[in-house]
């Protein structure tokens, strides 16, 4: 089945806001096996609302608007969609009755214009809105089914799921399901994998392989169609199982999770501690550790190292390898080692990372933008240092060296 | 001038990502006066993509897309573009030795796709990218404008704001420029920020106000129309003091920074250091320092104090402070105030700031999530702590307690 989302707001189109009912309606959408082809964006302007509302209808099966069902002159989506499928506007009984009494409760007069986000099209279904004023719409006309959506996003989230969802399976009731499936990878880039995986993603058809990058993590979803989980999972083995082959040591989730989130799990489940000593990611390694819940019982924090001074007199690194002519520097495999075993005993952690490079803009010590060094200290072995030479900007360079230095993490907890 | 937005990515039609690129572009064309009538999301499908461009070439002057510009098989808008168009893909030589000298210099194998990132259509003007390897492209055709930007928001971010629209400008001499102003305020919230210049905003006509908020920061933006600087300003004049003689002590910044920017420019001004103590930022407030170049002239660094221990052990803060029957607890003021002061003695900092508190999601020692503790310590100060009640997930409640950190210590620093 074919959607479409058209979002009706002059706000967005000043980029006063940020269309996020796009994306949880598709998302939404691509769990039901509903794909949507386009999503728009119109002001609130009748002529161009009412080219937009038809050129979806030719091209979709189901089109899904949000926003402009509101009480002002300039929420117009029901009024343009009624005159364009030639049915009447009639008020929706029980919606009005919940804004009378609204107003009531609160005491404020109800100003007349109120009484429009109670008004539905004639022969259409109610959509119930739990947490606002406004009644959703759902109808069908010569064929393609139209569900109109308030536009606040706690508003239209709970109505979509809740009442636009049920009316759309029922409407395509005779589909197979999607089942997909994400397989997230780390220390790996996106035109490598892509490299590798080449034969196969060319050959897709049943499942079909889409990769997309982020940061520092390559995503690949595997989509079928299936009526159960198991038929799901069995239809889709094959592939996985071929990927796995190939890529294996780079999987770190089968789920759509950053690798934080499995790194903290491990550290938990093993009842092993961690600390680190940041210096070129500044906090952002620790940001992003601390940004998952339960990270308390296994992160104990760490020292932001920024300066010399301090990689000195927190972490007992030598001046004499820090500064002056012919030192490793600050930005060294050696400085790296210290700050990562220091860790292990001024904070008594199983695992002690330490980060230091140069983020840029500009060089450091002499040694140029992305080289970083990451020292991983653990008791009882061998401290080992892995060497980076990242390109980016500061952002860039700071985000890859901690995903980096989880990645890595990841493998040793993974191997132990 | 009348313009488009068409992002390209099966990315955004599953819901993977949101199309915050949309919003970036759209509030930069209103800024300088470019009105965006549509915005449309399309697949990485050829003949969808070729009908989104067709349409929206037809309705605007300027059709600026987002995505499809990487390396990969699904990276096909200047393949369609070139197609409809009439023109040759040929290869933009700097952008070539850029991705060649990046593979070489990282000692990766470059595989042949990433040629796709260099190339641009004849006859057009390139695009640089800062921050990656595709080259962006302007052109205009049969009198619509045609821009084409990478999808990566860092990349196509830099490349919007420093090539496109200056080239755009170029292309609408004859309209009046628009000029406008950003006041940037921390410490108030978006509806009582508008709450106090509602008499404003209702009235505005020139110059245009516009308020938006995004996590910890609000900023208004002012508009006007005008030849020259000179000219902007002095239309701009009367309207901006009124809303500095309501809310001046909430203006940190006439121009978009965020506050760190700001508050790291004074340290370094005013040759003063500062160092953190972070529990439950975990390390956002260090990330948002040294995300500003040049930060390492003020900021020393910091420790991480997450766990219990590490506030002891490294901070010298009291285990009966901390932990048993009737004490403070980590989430304390009394916690605060060791914490900020302890980093006065054990890194030498002018400036000592810390942060503890309960970013959820769960309670902690009974406390409630969102209460969080601030507290400032300076050389020859009395140490001040500062209570906030925040709302909000995890995420949110430690954003906003690294903003508030900034914006106290901005406020400190403008009033010594």
């Amino acid at each position: 089945m074919k959607a479409e989302i058209v979002a009706v707001g002059t706000e967005l189109l000043l980029g006063q806001i940020v269309n996020t009912n796009a994306q949880f309606i598709s998302r939404e959408c691509a769990a039901i096996g509903v794909d949507i082809y386009f999503q728009t964006v119109v002001g609130d302007n009748e002529q161009r609302l009412l080219a937009s509302l038809k050129l979806a209808a030719s091209r979709a099966d189901v089109v899904i608007c949000t926003g402009g069902l509101g009480p002002t002159q300039d929420d117009l989506t029901k009024d343009v969609l009624a005159a364009y499928v030639g049915r009447q506007l009639i008020l929706h009984e029980p919606s009005m009755n919940a804004i009378t009494q609204m107003f009531q409760s609160r005491g404020i007069h109800m100003v007349e214009s109120n009484r429009r986000q109670a008004l539905m099209l004639e022969g259409s279904d109610p959509l119930h809105n739990e947490t606002g004023l406004a009644v959703g719409v759902a109808f069908t006309f010569e064929g393609t089914h139209f569900i109109l959506l308030p536009g606040p996003p706690k508003e239209m989230k709970p109505m979509f799921t809740k009442y636009a969802i049920p009316w759309l399976r029922t409407m395509m009731k005779d589909e197979v399901p999607l089942y997909s499936k994400m397989l997230k990878f780390a220390g790996i880039g996106e035109s490598n994998l892509e490299h590798q995986l080449i034969d196969l993603i060319h050959a897709q058809s049943d499942p079909t392989i889409a990769p997309y990058a982020k940061e520092g993590e390559v995503t690949i979803r595997l989509t079928t169609r299936a009526h159960s989980a198991e038929e799901g999972e069995s239809k889709l083995f094959a592939t996985e199982q071929e990927i796995r082959n190939r890529l294996g040591q780079h999987i770190y989730a089968d789920q759509d999770v950053p690798i934080e989130t499995v790194v903290v799990k491990m550290l938990e489940e093993r009842k092993l501690s961690l600390a680190v000593a940041e210096s070129c990611t500044g906090g952002l390694l620790s940001d992003l550790i601390t940004s998952i819940p339960g990270s308390s019982n296994s992160f104990l924090g760490g020292i932001i190292c920024y300066s010399n001074a301090l990689k000195h007199k927190l972490l007992g690194v030598p001046m004499e390898i820090l500064e002056g002519e012919g030192a490793p520097g600050a930005v060294s495999s050696e400085t790296a080692v210290i700050l990562a075993e220091s860790l292990l005993t001024s904070t008594g952690s199983d695992f002690g990372i330490s980060v230091t490079g140069v983020a840029g803009p500009g060089t450091s010590e002499g040694k140029p933008v992305g080289l970083v060094y990451i020292g991983f200290a653990q008791k009882n072995a061998e401290t080992e240092v892995i060497t980076l030479q990242l390109s980016g900007n500061r952002e860039s360079i700071k985000h890859r060296s901690a995903k980096s230095a989880l990645y890595h993490l990841w493998k040793q907890l993974k191997e132990s």
